[in-house]
């Protein structure tokens, strides 16, 4: 299996690479599987890859078995058993799509959003331990860690950002040390995340509507997406449903708003810039990824429906303008936009190899977990080996 | 009934008046009972009150059958199938002391908070229809209507504040117009509410934490107040329970170190007194209670545990400072603090004439409901006389 060569991209030669490399009936070269997984506030993503057992390095790309996506996997959101339900689902989706089944998972990495100390990780490693019997690795990782792997192939080194429903930035410097910002939800002050984002416009309009603020085209905007009649109903609107995603749905009108000048709208996308590239700046700092001098390079991948919206007011760029202002040595890895969608009809499909055709430099960050469940196993191995 | 006289406030004449006034059985002088009830976000209390028919007077102090105290009953906090059970079981509390049953009422006028939308008025009338039958007199207000009627006696004018766990100002014009501000729950910028304050002070632990924001005192003080060895503990511990009553309770943390000059805390409350007091104009601007020159007099109730703090750094002061510089003619109201768990224990016996007694201008907003019922039913009395 080690002779897997890169690929050009070409997704017919990708196919018949696969089928020369003795892949086994489930397609996984009977050596069984492993399971990335990126579990967010809006979503959960699970990617089966084939484990390669002998290899140094993987093939490029990265032959993807089977792909699921379900909903949110955020205990801190919706709930333990909501998140637990929504994670076994997605992996038995990923696996039956993947041809294999679960005797055959080998390791599984799930980067999870509302991982925040190693009691949450205790937690998580016992429910999955309840699937899984004691052969199978089992790695548990905040989604942002997960994210970092995805812009840097596996390597923990860097600086990562997401900003979709919620927000959070981490890094890793080369010796190891690692550092967090933000990612403590919407009720500790995650203003640059998309929910926060939202709020802010919400809160807006309700204070326009009191004569607290100034009016703002927000009004219109957002009754008309939630087909309400005034800004009273608002308030029912937001607490009929504790979904932190649902709110922050109503970004594409905050950032309508913006490209049409209205000042209020304007000003919550300023001020969410600047939380993020905040967040960044302060990991760099603690981990002096840019070096002494403050020049150093270091990759910043930036992740996130709020850093990805291909829009003319962007988020995402206006972010990286800000923390380059201070660190001209950080280099920006962003995601193209890409239809997801399109994505789950590539079953057995090698979908990195579609992205590498594109030629971004980057995976989604379920392969990301992957990718890092596969670099956990081979040092430990080789640690064992060592010992 | 109407003879009912003014009472100096002392206990055993007003006990000897009540005696002497053919209060029947139950006490109720055999007319039946009114129910008040206020419902904030912290705790539900539902007072019982003599039903007077043919008095165009109520007797001063107003004499309260029964009162219990209960849970959250907001439905936005707890969802409908708690805040339907907290009042149910308040209720029957209430006239279990009292000596009485729900045949007994007459009418019920519920102040809870909430209630921002007629909607939400006929939802929580549906509920109370099923308890009571048809010729029961049913009022659902805002519970700041029931906070305005408890520093007026039931009059409808003049503006209230509320800021305890939520915060809310609602007013009323002589000519019946009325308006309202903030009171949108901590998703939709009341941040001037005790659950406001505190989710700032968190925040304010987190990013200092996460060195984007300067150190605190805040930090140890809201460890050792939740018994949390360090701010990642915080994120778990604010998502395990989403009552916001539980955040709210920090707000003396929060008091204290702005007492001790931490500038952050500090920081956090003067914003939260601009906050209030801007609730406060904005909804006498609307309604032109200040009058044409500026000037007029108004009242301000102003109740709610962030404003009756007692505390050396005075937020409730402050407030009125605040739209006194704006608005002269503001009459703050407050009640001054009392020991209101005392008030258990004083059964069939007039709660408010202990009020009287310590020359305070208002009674409880859970009484003030209680008035608002017999006030409505007066109304209501007259016009079909006149009709």
């Amino acid at each position: 299996m080690s002779n897997y060569g890169e690929c050009n991209g070409d997704l017919n030669v990708h196919e018949k690479q696969l089928e020369g490399h003795d892949l086994g009936e489930n397609g996984d070269g009977g050596n069984g599987v492993i399971l990335g997984i990126d579990g967010g506030t809006t979503s959960t993503v699970c990617v089966c890859i084939p484990f390669f057992p002998s290899s140094k390095t993987l093939p490029k790309p990265l032959p993807i078995l089977g792909r699921a996506v379900s909903g949110c996997s955020n205990h801190n959101s919706v709930g333990e058993t909501a998140a637990r339900d929504t994670l076994e689902e997605v992996m038995a989706e990923a696996l039956s799509k993947s041809g294999s089944n679960w005797s055959t998972v080998h390791a599984v990495c799930l980067g999870v959003s509302g991982v925040n100390h190693p009691t949450d990780q205790e937690r998580i490693l016992y429910w999955l331990r309840e699937i899984f019997p004691s052969h199978v690795k089992l790695y548990v990782q905040n989604d942002a860690v997960a994210a970092l792997a995805s812009g840097t192939m596996g390597k923990l080194h860097g600086c990562v950002l997401i900003a979709g429903t919620g927000c959070i930035s981490y890094g890793f410097a080369e010796d190891g040390r690692e550092a967090r910002a933000s990612g403590a939800g919407p009720v500790l002050g995650d203003w640059g995340s998309g929910y926060g984002i939202a709020a802010k416009a919400l809160t807006a309009v309700i204070r326009a509507h009191d004569g607290r603020g100034p009016q703002t085209m927000l009004t219109d905007k957002i009754l008309k997406a939630l087909r309400l009649s005034s800004p009273e109903e608002l308030i029912g609107w937001t607490y009929a449903d504790p979904s932190w995603a649902r709110i922050a749905a109503l970004v594409p009108e905050v950032v309508s708003c913006a490209e049409a000048c209205d000042q209020v709208a304007t000003k919550i996308l300023v001020d969410a810039v600047q939380d993020l590239a905040l967040s960044v700046k302060a990991v760099v700092q603690r981990l002096s990824l840019c070096g002494e001098d403050g020049n150093g390079s270091f990759p910043v991948v930036m992740v996130g429906g709020v850093l990805e919206a291909n829009r003319t007011w962007d988020i995402g760029k206006e972010v990286v303008k800000c923390i380059q202002d201070q660190f001209p040595g950080a280099h920006p890895i962003r995601p193209q936009p890409f239809p997801l969608s399109n994505l789950n009809a590539l079953n057995h499909i090698a979908i990195d190899s579609v992205i590498n055709n594109l030629k971004i430099n980057i995976v989604e960050p379920a392969v990301g977990a992957a990718l890092l469940a596969w670099n956990f196993m081979m040092k430990e191995s080789t640690e064992n080996c060592h010992s």
